[in-house]
Parts: structure tokens; C-alpha cells; sequence
């Protein structure tokens, strides 16, 4: 670890940050000028003035998408603020690059007054064709999702929610064809609930399961309960926990069949795992140290593991999910990002590894898996135009995908 | 003119505007992404966090600018809203990276509001090293460059303002130099008082112009005059027009050495430049059509004449000043632009016509003399640093200036 971050800080000092501009007309003379600036560009600068819909064929906006962040929870790091975490959202903008071509731009804010982040990223509308939220802090993060959903037309995206949802349904699709459980039948333990807990518990609920208990540091949520509640926890205790139980994670997991972990290191003990079910799934996601390493989950009797880590089998890496999802719902020029798209893009994702290569150390696929943004933005483009939230209908191409700077 | 539109409009939807991101890092297996992207990117942040000038040496922030528009007073073409000024901004921002090398990136709004333009720039500071207002109408660009300059510790300038002023007391200090007057002993006339017209007269005050007189279209500004005043000139009217001459620009240009026009087509006639002194210097630089042609401006009498036109001679074109300014004041970090830097600004440009070739359709750099940025950059910053606004004190090597795409 101490050996990467010295790469790491000497990587970023070398390039001072990942992102540069480029610019696809080149400016040599006075011709190039008068094109790509005055007088020219006077001609494109009107006709979206009389036709705002063309500023998708005249500038980057189509293909342009805002990470923003205020730094109120970036990754293990906490409460750094916007400056801190701007190496992030350059990071994330480069993967947006990387893997889908979209032309993505860090906005980091100096602010954590949610209403002065709505104002802000409602101003930046004429530029960007979607917004990608990043690392904001519960609830201020479900509070500025939701009105900016609201109030802007271009999709908006909370990818600490989202995008760790769809992986980990992805994920938690196969390793149940792998135990052969069906989804309507498991119960479910999510630890934490948090931005990336209840989006998942929300996923989940869609995808179909029944039985699910979301857990935060109290113990088990329950309708009624009076500690530590929230609206969006009181939400969710009126579609999970049918039976109320209360108590501790402890006391809830034992008899269950999967444990969704976005918690914190150690929050599950290979005492909890021995009191699931046969065949027990377990996402422990907690970064950078898992809730309990997957060979101690495994010798406590767990049959898939996975976690966050990229040096860990079964990664629920978000980047499986945000490029594609974002690159589908900017070709079809979606106008929000639905549950019927996330939920084609939890299938596309799933439906990449194949039934006969399933293991239990393998039901996710690599994220360098070339396959898996076409896939995705396929999936989330055709849910988009089924669901009545595209404004372009386009034939869908299987086009080349690099990853590259 | 046609012609060059459906060119224009052929080329900004073939490209989809002219802006694309690049990365500077290669993603390509885990191991990138670790370093790029979570876990490794917690190094920067961290170093950041505790020491947040660091973020010039880890990210994009000391060579990105942002590109502000609101969309009030775009070209010619007047308030066509923040979406369809986009092409512009964008253009503007291509103009950045083509001729110094700057990451500049559009931020254009949908308010006009100059409280919310205010409040979402301010909160933008943690991503760019530098702001560029542009096409913001007046009076709410004077309101929202002074607060933005007061309230946010990065360099603001508002280019329609400055880059105009710096190019066009370069283009007269030549032309002075060409008919041997001196700064201190002329008359000037500068028509049109809104951004432009406001910072141009400024400078000229700066550059050491005693006499003076600043007109719109109610004629002469003077004190205590009482129709279509506001703060701004109220202001100039102490500095300028010392005897209080009333009257029509016909009136007042009588005798007078300079016109300098930011107005309108056909503001000033032959006769008007008949009435002026000997060996008059016209800078005509209304967008698209000048105030007077130069071949009528010449057989009227005039010895010099500039305009805005890239078609015509002594074209005063803010490309000569905005990228070097930029790029000066980024390479010191400079807290500010301030007026030493932009009179600095205007002597490299005047400079770089040498006396012995001056003439009187060259008076001023064309914009393709790759000497220009390097030249403006290196004053601007030694202008910076000599000022004390510099935080950062660099040794000023001559790098290669490569523009293109």
C-alpha cells in the first residue's frame, strides 16, 4: 500500500492531474479561426437559439457528463472536502473516458450547503448532458439527487447509490444460479444504510426479493423503531422487515442467505456466517478492509465471497456499471436514468458470465471485460425507449470499445 | 458569409462540438486503475487535505480555466441565453488550448441572475486555477467580475473587458509610435461605454492618457451629466472630460487624435474623421461591420486604421492577450489579474512589432505569431510577481508554443 501511494503521488506530480483538453478542429490560420470562432460560429450559436434541441448536434453537451462532488465522503478517506477530492473526480472522469468515451469533467464544489449545490448544478445544465454525483454524504446526497432529478432534463446520477446497487444485484444474480436459490425465496441481510445500503436494498426490492432486513449500527431496521431513524430509513422499514424483528445483526443473520456488506471492517464475524443457511452468500464491500476477508468467510462456510478489492476474486467494481449506464442513456438522450435502465443494466451485467463458467469465484465479470459497456449501454438505451424517457431513437451498433487514455 | 456558415455548421456537427477530454495517464489493467483510481488516489487526496496547495502539483486545477458565460451579450448576436452560447464558449476554450497550451473548459449557465452567476462560480474554485467571464452583459459583468475578484482567490478576468483593452492600447501605443504623437499629449475618443468601451478606457487612463472623453449614445459622458448615467460612469466621469464638453460624438471629435469605437456599424462618418487632427487614428471595432470601413476611414483622412476583422488590416483580436495572460498568471499562481499584469500585457504585445517595421496597416501582431504568448505570459507574470500577487516564483524558460489541435 505505502509502495502505490508513493507511485501514486509521483504519477500525479509528474502529469499534474490525469485530464487534459483536446480539440477536435485544428486552429492553424485565419480560416480555422473565423470557423471555429467568430464569425462562424455565430451560425451553430443560432440555430440552437431557435431550435435548443440542436445544441446535441453542435456542441459536446451530448456527450459531456459532470462528476461532481463536495468531498463529504470520499472513499475510506471521510469528510475532505472539495479540493481534497479532486484527484478522485479526475480519477472517475478518466474511467468514464476510459472505458466508454465519454468526455467527462471534474466539478468540485467548495461547498456542502446542499441548496447551494442544487443552484449550482441546475446552473451548469446548458453544458453538461448528465450529471454523475460523486461521494456526497448521506442524506444531503438523497436530498440532491432527488431535487435535481426534479427540477433539471438531463440524467442525474448518484453512482455511490447506483452504480454499487447494479453491480452487486449483478453479482448476487449469479452467484444464486450458482447455489441454486431462487431470488424470491432468499432472505437478505444488508449491513449499512448508508447511500450505498439503500440503494441496494431498494434494487434488491425491485429485483424481486421478498425477505430482505437492512441493518444499520443500532441493529435491524423495523417499522416503529424510534433510535436513529431517518425518512428514507422509515421508507424502507415499510417494504423490508415484514416481521419487525429487532435486534442486532447478530441475532437477525442467523437462518438467512445472503449478507450484503457496505459497512464497516469486521462488522461480521465467521460466528455470523456459521448461523446462515446452507451455501451463504456474502458481499462484504467495506473499503479498503472488507467486513471479514473471504477466506475466513469461506472456512466459516460461505460459498461465494466477494468484496470491493481489486486483489480479491469477485470485485463488485462500479465501473462495471457507471460508463455503460451513462453512455446509453446519453445516446438515446434519456432524460433521467430509471429503475427499468438500472435494471437492465443489473441483467446485462450478470447475463456477461456465462452459466457453464460460473464459480464461485467468478460471477462477476473482470472489469476490463470488453464486453461489458456495450453490453450495458445497450441494455440501458433499449429500457430508456421502452419506458418513454428517450428522446432519440437510435439504431443501436456494436461499435469498438477501447480503453485507453 | 454563407459560405462560411453552412461550412461552420458542417464542421461543429460532423465533430459535435470541438472540445474532447484526454487522459494523460494510461487505464489499462488493474494495476492502472489502482493507481489512477481507488486505492492509490487516496495519496493525493490526503496530501491535499493536509496541505491544500498541493492541489496545483496533484491535479489539473493550476492549468484549468474556466470558460463563464451566461449567454447576455454573445458576439453580435446579443442575449441568446446560456445554451446556445455554447458553441462560443467551447471555441473559446479550443482558443485556450491552441495557443498556450491551457485546459480551458465552458461553463455556461441557464440564469442570468447575477447573484446565482456569483454563487455558482464561487463554488466551482476547488476545480479551476482561473475564471474567463465572456459575453456577460453589462452592467451585471462589472457586478459579478467585482465580487467574483474580491470573493474567490484565483484569477478572474472578464476578457470582453480586458483581452480588449490590452489589445487595443497595443495597437495605439504602435500607432502613436507611427505618426509620433505622444501617449501623454493626445485627445482620444472612445464610443460605446459598456464592457468594452469601460475597460478600454480604463487602461488608457492607466497607460497615461490625459484627455479623454468616453461616449455612448447620448453623446459625451460628463459630470454631473443626468441622463442614462449609472455607477460605472458616473465613476469615469471624475477621470475622464476634465472641461465637462457636452455634446454628440460629432460634436466632441473635433480636433481630437484617436477614435476608438466599440459601438455600432456606421457610428462615425467620413466627415466626423474630416474634423478630427492630422495623421488620425481610427480603431473602428464593432463585430461584424465596423463603425467606418478602413478605405473610407483612409481617404477620410485617417493615417491608421484597426478593426475587429480578421479580413482587414491591424486586426485588434484578444487571442493576442487572453492566452498569454492566462498562462502568465497560472505559471506564478497568481491570486489576481491586475492592472500591472494587463499594462505589462500590453507592452510585450506592442513590443513584438519592432519600430522599424511598423506601418500603418501593421501596427499590431498578427495573431498566428507564435512569439505572442510566450512574450505576454513572460510579462504577465514577471508583472505578478513583481506585484507580490505571485505565489509561486518560477524561472521563465522559452518553452515551444505549438498551436493546433
Amino acid at each position: 500500500m505505502e509502495e502505490l501511494s508513493t507511485k501514486s503521488l509521483e504519477l500525479h506530480s509528474r502529469y499534474k492531474g490525469k485530464l487534459k483538453i483536446g480539440v477536435k478542429m485544428t486552429i492553424e490560420n485565419m480560416q480555422d479561426l473565423s470557423l471555429v470562432y467568430s464569425p462562424g460560429v455565430a451560425a451553430p450559436c443560432e440555430e440552437i437559439f431557435h431550435n435548443p434541441d440542436k445544441i446535441y448536434d453542435y456542441t459536446i453537451k451530448g456527450n459531456a457528463v459532470a462528476v461532481v462532488s463536495d468531498g463529504s465522503a470520499v472513499l475510506g478517506l471521510g469528510n475532505i472536502g472539495g479540493g481534497a477530492s479532486m484527484p478522485v473526480m479526475e480519477g472517475k472522469a478518466a474511467l468514464f473516458k476510459g472505458f466508454a468515451g465519454i468526455d467527462a469533467f471534474p466539478i468540485c464544489l467548495n461547498t456542502q450547503d446542499p441548496e447551494l449545490i442544487i443552484s449550482t448544478v441546475k446552473a451548469l445544465e446548458p453544458t453538461f448532458g448528465g450529471i454523475n454525483l460523486e461521494d456526497i454524504s448521506a442524506p444531503n446526497c438523497f436530498i440532491i439527487e432527488e431535487r435535481l432529478k426534479k427540477e433539471m432534463n438531463i440524467p442525474v446520477f448518484h453512482d455511490d447509490q447506483h452504480g454499487t446497487a447494479i453491480v452487486t444485484c449483478a453479482a448476487l444474480i449469479n452467484a444464486l444460479k450458482l447455489v441454486q436459490k431462487n431470488i424470491e425465496d432468499v432472505k437478505v441481510v444488508v449491513n449499512g444504510a448508508g447511500a450505498a445500503g439503500v440503494a441496494v436494498t431498494k434494487l434488491l426490492l425491485n429485483l424481486g426479493v421478498q425477505d430482505i432486513i437492512l441493518c444499520d449500527s443500532k441493529g435491524a431496521i423495523y417499522k416503529e423503531r424510534i433510535d436513529g431513524m431517518n425518512p428514507i430509513k422509515e421508507t424502507l422499514a415499510e417494504q423490508t422487515n415484514k416481521n419487525r424483528i429487532s435486534g442486532s445483526l447478530e441475532d437477525v443473520i442467523r437462518g438467512t442467505d445472503v449478507f450484503i456488506g457496505v459497512s464497516v471492517a469486521g462488522a461480521i464475524t465467521p460466528e455470523m456466517i456459521h448461523s446462515m443457511n446452507r451455501n451463504a452468500i456474502i458481499f462484504a464491500m467495506a473499503n479498503p478492509i472488507p467486513e471479514i476477508m473471504p477466506d475466513i468467510a469461506t472456512a466459516a462456510g460461505a460459498t461465494v465471497v466477494g468484496t470491493g478489492r481489486s486483489d480479491l476474486p469477485n470485485q463488485v467494481n462500479n465501473v462495471l456499471a457507471f460508463p455503460g449506464v451513462f453512455k446509453g442513456a446519453l445516446q438515446v438522450l434519456a432524460s433521467e436514468i430509471n429503475e427499468e435502465m438500472k435494471l437492465a443494466a443489473v441483467y446485462a451485467i450478470a447475463n456477461l458470465v456465462d452459466s457453464s463458467l460460473l464459480r464461485n469465484d467468478y460471477v462477476i465479470p473482470n472489469p476490463f471485460d470488453e464486453r461489458v459497456v456495450q453490453a450495458v449501454s445497450n441494455a440501458v438505451a433499449n429500457a430508456a425507449i421502452e419506458t418513454g424517457v428517450a428522446r432519440k431513437t437510435i439504431h443501436l451498433e456494436h461499435d469498438q470499445i477501447t480503453i485507453s487514455g
